[in-house]
C-alpha cells in the first residue's frame, strides 16, 4: 500500500517463476498484516499467468476481459467522487474495463459507458449529464482518439486519455490516438501510455478522492 | 488545362529565376490561346515571389493570406455542387483559404466557415444543415485533427481532410492530425498532404463537379 | 443505414463474444425493419470470425479473399457513375477486392483491374479509356505507391489512394506508399489508411453517387 | 469562461491581424459582462504579439518569461488545494512559469520550485514534505524526464508531467522526456504535450479545485 | 585522386577557417603534381564558401545553382558511356545539376533532362530512346519519387535514384521519395542519400566508365 | 525477359492460389517460346511456396537458404565482369546468397565471401586484390552496416549496399544499417531495400554486363 | 580471444546448421590450444540452440534465464575492480543476468542487485555504499529508464546504461528508455543497444580491469 | 565538485539573465572555497553567452571552436591513463575538441587525432599503436558512424562513441551514426548523446582515472 494506494504487479514480460515468487511473497506479507498491505492488482496477465496467481492467493478474483487479478477480491466501500469511464468502441473494452476495475479497487464509485465514439455524436451527447456529474473522466479510444477532445469540451472535470492500440495501418499500434490526445484542442486532458487502463484508473481515482 | 482543370505552379523551392521563367512562359502560352490554357494558380508563394509573378502576368490577383496568385484573376461562373470548407481554428485560415480559392477557380460555388473546432461542439452543431447540403466538404484542422471524424459523422458528402502544421511539440509539424485523419472513425474521409489546401480544394471541386 | 449508407463492423480486435453479440443485434434490428437497416458489412474478418457471423445471419455472404461478410448478401441494383478499382500487384488483391465489394454494396457499377503496376507502363496505358470513363477511381498499391500519381495524371475523376502493407524492409508496413501517395505530384489524389479497402470503396461510392 | 474556467488564446501561428481582432472581440465581450467572461490568457505570445494584445486590453499583464498575457491582470483570491510546480532545470523555467501562472489565474494557491533535477537527489528529497502536502503536482522536465517518475513515487497527489523541448540531439525536441514520462514506472502520472505549461497548469487547477 | 577518381570536399558543416586551410593544402598539393591530384570538387558550398575557395585556387569554376566549385575548372575529355540525368521538377534542378557536373568532371559524356515528372507521362515517354541509349541513369525527384520506378521500367541501364528534399508536410524533408525509391517496384534501382547529387553522379560515372 | 533480363516473382504476400496460377502461366509461356521467356526467379519463397512452384515447373531448382526458386534451373554461361558479394556475418548469408544466385542467373561470373565484418579488419584487408578485380560489388551487412563504407574506400568499382534486418533493438529491423549505408562516407555506394538481395544482385549484374 | 577478451557468438538469426558448424570449429580450435582460445560465450540462444551448442562442446554451461552458453564453463579467478549490475524490475532480470555473467567470464568480481527501480527511492538509497565502492556500474532498465540518471548522480564510477524492451505501448520496444538514457541529466552515463546485456557486461569488465 | 568531478553548466536553452546569475553564484562559491568547487565548465555556449560568463568569472578561458568556457582556466596536472580522441572528419572537430578539453580539465593526459575516417583506412591503420596504448578512447563521427566499430576492433580499451549531427538528408541530424554506433559489431563500444563531446570526455576521463 505504497502512498496509501493498492500496489500493482505488471505480469507482462515476467517469467512464470518470477511471477509465482512475487505472488507467494504477497501472500506472505498479507498473512502478516492484511490491513497494511491492502489490495494487490496483477495487470496484463495471460490466462496462464492469472491461473498461477490465483493458485497462490486464495480468494483472488480474475477478470479475463481486463486481464486483471485482484487480491483480496472484493472491492472496498466506495468513497469520494465518481470516476466515469467512456470508451469509443467495442474493441477498446478490455482497456476500459481495466481502468474501471482499478478505480473500483482504489475505492471510488464508478460508471462504465461503451460505444460512444464520435462517428455518432448523438451517443455522446446523450451522456452530457453523466459527464457533468463526474469528478474524473477516463476516455479510452483508439484510431483517431478524437473522443478525448470532444469529451473534454463538455466536461469541467479533468479527463485522462488512454490511447489504445486498436486500429491498423497508420494507427501504428496506438501512436495515432496518442499524438491526437496529446494535442487535444480542449484544455483539461492529460494522457497515459497506450493501453494503460490501469494507470488511467489509478490517476482518476486519485483525482476523485476528494470528490 | 491538363485534363480540363487549371494548372498549378508550386512556388516553394523554386529559385526566383526559374519561377519568373515559368510565369513568362505561361504568359506567352496564354497570349497564344487563353481558352486552352485556362486559369493558372501559383501556390505557396512568398510575398516576393507573388510580386514577381504579378509583374509578369498582367491582371493576376494575389491573395496574401492564402499565399496564392491566380491568372487570369477573375473566378469562373460557378457550376456543380457546393464545396464547403470548414476550418477548426484561426491559425488554420491560410490553408482553408487556399482550398476555398482553389475550388472557386475550378468553378464551384463555395462556402468558408472558420473557428468550428470540436472543443465547442455547439459551433459545429450549428452547421448541420450547411454540412448536409454540401456536395463535397474540406475539413482543415491541426493539433488533434478531430474535426474530420466529427464532420464525416454528420455528412453524407465525402470529406477531404487537410491536416495542418498548426500546433507544437507532439503535433510534430502536422503528423498528429495527419495520423488522426487517416484513422478517422467515420467512413467517408480521405486525406491530402499536411497544409495542402490546394490539393483539397482541387479534389473537392472534382467531386462536386457533377453536383 | 447511417447517413444513407450501409454500416460496417470492423471485426479485427473484437473478441468473439463481442462480435457475435453485435451480429445478433444486427439480425434483430434487421428482422424489425430490413429496409431501414440496409446492408451491413463485416470487414477484416478472420475465417473463424466470418463463420461465426454467418451462423448468426442467415443469407450472409463471405468473401474470404477480401475477408468480408455482407448481410443481406445480394448487392443492390447499381446506380450512379462507375467506380474503377486499379491494383498494382497480385499481393494487393485482397485490399482491392475489399474496395470493389464495398462499392458494389453501396450501389455503384464497378470494375476491377489487377496487375497494372508502373514497372510495365504499357499495362496501365492500355487502360486509358477505362480510366477516362470512370466517375471515381481507387488505386491500390504497396511498395513505392507510384501508381496513384501516374493514374491521377491520366484521369479527370478523383483518385482515392490505398497504400498497402505489401512489401518488406523499408516499406515499413505500408509507410512508404502512404507517404508517396500523400505527396502525389499529380493533383486529384486523396488517401485513406494503409490497407483500408473498405474506406476507399465507401468514399469512391459516395463520389460516384451523382455520376 | 467555458465550463467555468478562463479561456485561453494560443498566439503561436496566428497572424497579427487575426490576433488583434480576437483581442478586440475579447475586450468588447468583457465590456458587456466582465463577470461572465472571466480572465482570458494569451499563451505562447512573442514580444510583439504580447505588446499588441496589451494595447487592445487595458490592464492586461504580460509575463515575458512565461510568454503569457492575462486580462484582467490580477489573479483571483486562491481557493482549493495547493498546486505545486516542480522544475528540473533552469532552462525549463519558462514552461514551469506558464503552468504556475495558469494555475494562479484559475484560482489555486501555488508553489514553484526550480532546479530539482534527479542528478542531485538531495534537492528533491529536501522537498518531500512540500510534495506530500500538495493537492496536484506539475513536473516540468526535459532531457531524460526522470523527475516525473521520482516525484510520483514520493507523492500521493496526482502528477501532471510536462516534457520540455530542452536538450539536444537524441532529445529530439522533447520526444525523449515525452516517452519517458508516458512510461513512468510509478503510477499517478499523466502527461500533456511537450512544452504545454498552460495545459498542465489548467489540469492541475481542475484537480486541486476540490482540495 | 583516390582510386582514380577526383576527390570531393563537403563544404557544409565546415568552419570558414577549416575550409580555407583545406583549399590551400589542395592548391599546394596541386602545385607539386597536378596530374596525380586530378580535379577536386567542393560540394554544397554557400556563396561565401565558394568565394573563399575560388580566392585560394586560381582557375576554379563555381556553379552557383549546383553549389559546386571545381578546380581545375575545365572538364576532362569525355570517355565511356553516357550518363543521363533525369529530373522531375524545376525545384530539383540544383541537385540534378550537381549530379550532372560531377559525372562530367569524372569524364563521362552527359545529358540533362528536366521537368519530366510522372504527372504528365507523355514527357517521359518522349524520352524512351534517350533512356535506352544511356549507360547509367540518374533520376532526381522529390515528393512521391515515382519517377525512379517508371524510368527503371523503361531502361536496361542501372538507375541511381536521388530523392530530394523538395516538397513539404508529409514529404518529411525527403523521407517520402527516399522510401519510395528504396521500394521501387522495378528492378535496377539503387538509391543514394537525400539531395546527394554528387554521390549519384559519382556512382553513375563509375558505372558508365566501361560503356 | 523484360528489357533483356530475367523476370522475378516476389512470393511473399501472395496467396498460394495466386502463386500457383502465376507459376502455371509462366510454364505455359515457356512452353510456347523458352528463348523469349528466359529464366524466371521466384524470390522470398517459403518452403511450402517453393514446393508448389517446383511442382508446376519441371526442372526448377530451389535454394532453401536463399529462399529462391529458378526455372529453368541451370545458370547461363557467364559473361561480362565479375560480381563480388561480400557478407559481414553468418546471419547475413541468406541475403548474400540471394544476391549471388541472382547475379549468376543474370549471366555474370560471381564470387561470394562471407564473415568479413569490420570488427576484424584483417579479414577484409586479406581481400583487397579480390575487391580491386571486381566489376561490381555487393556488400551485405546488418547492425552497423559499416562494411559498405570500408569496402567502397578500397574499391574502384561501384558498391551496392544491402542492409539486412540482422540485429536487434536499435537495429530497428534494418533501419540502422540502411541509414548508415545511405550516409556512407566513401563515394561509390548506392543502396537497395533492407534484405533485398535480389535487387542488389540484379543491379550488380547490370553494372558488370559491360565488364 | 581477440584483443585479450573472450569471443562471443550471437546465436539469434543464425540457422541451426551454421550455428553447429561454428560450435564445432570452436571446439576444434579449443582442442588445439585451449589457452589461446579462452572462453567463448554464445549469446541470445534459444533453448534449442543452447542444447545444440552444448552437444558440440563438452563442459559448456547454459544459463537459460540469460540465454547464454559459456565454454569452457567455469569462470576465471576474479581480478580488477568490482562490476555492479543494478536492475530496475523483475522483467529486466534476463538482460541483467547476461551482463553479470559476461563480466564474470571476463574475470571481474561482480554483484547483481535487482528490483531497485526509482518508483521506490528508498531501495536505491539503501545501496549507496555498494554504488560508491564499484569500479564500473551497469544499469538495466526498461520503461522510463530513469534509474540510469539517478544512479549516475550517486556514483563516481562510470555507468553503462542498458535500455530494455520491457514495457508496452509508447515504450516502443525499448526506444523510450534508450532515448531517456542517452539524455541522462547526470554525466558519466554511456549507453549500449536495447537488451544488450552482453555488450554492457563486456564494457564494464574492460573499465574495471584496472580497478 | 560533485562526486569529485568538475561541474558543468549547459548554456544552450538558458536565458542570458539565468546564465549570468549562475555564473555569478559560481564565482561567489569559488571565492569562499576554490578547492572544494574545482573547475566549472560552461558548455555549448554561444559567443555572446561565453562573453557574459567570462565577464563574471575572472581568469575564465573560452575555446570558441569547442564552444566551452572553463573557470578557473588552467588545466590540472594530468594523472591516470591517456584519453585518446579520434575524429572522422573536419566538421566533427568542434565536438571532438569539446571531448578533448573536458578530459583535460578532468585531469587526464590526452591526445586528439582528426580526419581518420574509414573512407581511407590507411589513416586509421597508421594509428594502431596509439590506439593500443590508450586507456580510454573517444570516437567522434557523423554520417555512417563506422569509425566506432573499426576502432573498437583494434583496441582493448573501452570506446565511447559520439555520433555527430554532421551530414544531411538521411543522416537525420545524427540519427544515422547514433543507430550505427549503438549497433557496433565490435564489443567494447558505448554511446553518448548526439554531439555530446562533454559527456564522452567526462566518461573517458572517469574510465582512465585508474590508468
Ligand atoms: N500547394 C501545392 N501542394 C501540392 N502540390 C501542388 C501545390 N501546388 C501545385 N502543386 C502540384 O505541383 C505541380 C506543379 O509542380 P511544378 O511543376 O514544380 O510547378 C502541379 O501539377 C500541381 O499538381
Ligand atoms: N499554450 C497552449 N497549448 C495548447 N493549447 C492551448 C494553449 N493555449 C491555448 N490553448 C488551447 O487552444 C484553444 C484556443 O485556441 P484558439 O481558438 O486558436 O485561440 C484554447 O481553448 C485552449 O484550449
Ligand atoms: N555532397 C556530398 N554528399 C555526400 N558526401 C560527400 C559530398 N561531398 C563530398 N562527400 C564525401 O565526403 C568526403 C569528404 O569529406 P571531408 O573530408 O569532410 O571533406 C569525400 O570523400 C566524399 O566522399
Ligand atoms: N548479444 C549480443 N549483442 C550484441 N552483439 C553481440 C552479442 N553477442 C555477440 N555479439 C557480437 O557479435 C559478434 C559475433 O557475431 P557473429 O560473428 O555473427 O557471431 C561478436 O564479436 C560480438 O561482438
Ligand atoms: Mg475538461
Ligand atoms: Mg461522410
Ligand atoms: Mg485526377
Ligand atoms: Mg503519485
Ligand atoms: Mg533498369
Ligand atoms: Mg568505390
Ligand atoms: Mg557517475
Ligand atoms: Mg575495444
Amino acid at each position: 500500500a505504497r502512498r496509501g494506494y493498492p500496489e500493482a504487479v505488471l505480469c507482462e514480460g515476467k517469467t512464470m517463476d518470477h511471477l509465482v515468487a512475487i505472488a507467494r511473497a504477497v501472500g506472505e506479507r498479507g498473512a502478516d498484516d492484511p490491513e497494511a498491505l491492502g489490495t494487490i492488482l496483477f495487470t496484463r496477465a495471460t490466462a496462464e499467468q492469472a491461473e498461477a496467481v490465483c493458485r497462490e492467493l486464495t480468494g483472488a478474483i480474475h477478470d479475463p476481459v481486463a486481464r486483471m487479478v485482484a487480491w483480496p477480491g472484493p472491492v472496498p466501500e466506495p468513497s469520494g467522487g465518481t470516476v466515469l469511464v467512456l470508451c469509443a468502441g467495442t474493441a477498446d473494452i478490455p482497456v476500459a474495463r481495466e481502468a474501471w476495475l482499478t478505480a473500483q479497487h482504489l475505492g471510488r464509485p464508478t460508471e462504465l459507458v461503451v460505444d460512444v465514439g464520435v462517428a455518432g455524436l448523438h451517443r455522446i451527447l446523450a451522456r452530457v449529464d453523466q459527464i457533468a456529474a463526474a469528478s474524473a473522466i477516463v476516455v479510452v479510444a483508439g484510431m483517431d482518439g478524437a473522443l478525448a477532445s470532444v469529451v473534454a469540451g463538455l466536461a469541467s472535470a479533468p479527463v485522462i486519455g488512454v490511447p489504445t492500440s486498436v486500429g491498423y495501418g497508420a494507427a501504428f499500434e496506438g501512436l495515432a490516438p496518442l499524438l491526437s490526445m496529446l494535442n487535444a484542442c480542449s484544455p483539461g486532458v492529460a494522457v497515459v501510455n497506450i493501453d494503460n487502463g490501469y494507470g488511467a484508473g489509478h490517476m482518476a481515482a486519485q483525482i476523485a478522492a476528494t470528490g
